[in-house]
């Protein structure tokens, strides 16, 4: 099984990644991209992507990006998000990073895109800091 | 319109709020709490609720703790999330504060709680910086 | 040696700390008090308190409050600051308390106050969390 | 004036600047390099540099950042640091590049390099909202 399969199925496994619509679509070792269509069920009050939809992509993807390095035993400590823009798009695309993998902890990093006819643009970044979870 | 009359109307405008079941539940000046209700949709894999919906929660409440100050026009532009337990409970409530409030800016702060048959348990907190939208 | 007694040796071996001319004030289980006088050296160009001893009050705070649970092997992972007024006062006291502790990981908060003829006000707020550093 | 002078006055009406031995290295619009000598006022109790002195290092060269393309009067609402690895060598850099600029607040992040006989180092990372301070 390949990083990029190992990915998809613990995306399968989460009920509210599905419900997303949430797909991996990149992966290697230290590097994931994720994706999610834009519908309105994921807007906020006055239209744009809800902040909280911004956090499950950017801690989603910096968790698979832990993954790749670490295995899926891995938990979120702490997660943190700048909204740079409002984020308006068709899809939105998620691109993470490990930025150090040490015994018990993984620093990532994150860029969020919103994807329109013009493009991409970047609308957000943030940080997730996992815990490795020791095996029972 | 009272403060929980007017986060009422906010919460019914944002769709994700809708989907997530999100009802706001006291409101006073600076101070918030917000409920939801467990359900499989908001899981991760292994079943607790997802870090990205503990985002939205803390995020939601602390954007309406900010609007009972400073009006419904405040939009995020920071923030974070400290995962303290696993998230597991039959449903969750959001207690958010604020901080500082300043002509552009205000600070808040979030407790998350899960309830299950034994009472409350705090499973996470954060903050959320907020910036003031000058009217057009 | 009580837990006040062993912050103080903690903090008279830290060269930085005694340059600031921190003080341990006091110590509880979860809850800790440091306190440092205001001089010029301490100061920003516009003569506020600096924004990196703002940080470096609140990240040894936290610290010293994680030692009394945990015992002084821990190492600040991840720490955040708010600065939510000008730091300006003859000195500043911040209290730290532990949030949740782990046998990993251990969550704290802090409050930093500046300190003049008229009482105490809130400057800035923060948290840290810390690593357990297993020994040998 | 270049924008490299500007910057060096404003870093040496710091006293704390001074008292650390901050020199700023480079600007150019959106990037800044400064940098600091180790020496053992600036270590915490087990001879690492001090959790606080990395978040001033990357506070003010975020800071610095931030006016290369705001202009000097930007004041720090929010920073965070992550401590990657223990934090030892005989100078330290911090390079420091804005993310999004805008009429009120600007977006940086900063990473932080350990330098001894066998190179730089990777040891901490971090960012800081800015806030532009509107002239009276």
């Amino acid at each position: 099984m390949t990083t990029l399969e190992m990915l998809k199925r613990i995306n399968a496994m989460a009920e509210f990644n599905r419900w997303c619509g949430i797909e991996v679509t990149a992966a290697e070792p230290g590097v994931v991209e994720i994706r999610m269509p834009w519908r309105s069920e994921v807007g906020q009050y006055s239209g744009f992507l809800h902040a909280g939809l911004i956090g499950s992509l950017i801690d989603t993807a910096c968790g698979f990006a832990a993954a790749t390095v670490a295995g899926p035993n891995v938990l979120a400590s702490h997660f943190s998000v700048n909204c740079l823009r409002p984020a308006v798009g068709q899809k939105f695309i998620a691109r993470a990073r490990v930025v150090k993998s040490g015994k018990t902890q993984v620093f990532t990093g994150c860029d969020l895109f919103a994807v329109d006819s013009a493009g991409e643009k970047l609308v957000a970044n943030g940080q997730t800091l996992l815990t490795v979870v020791q095996a029972g």
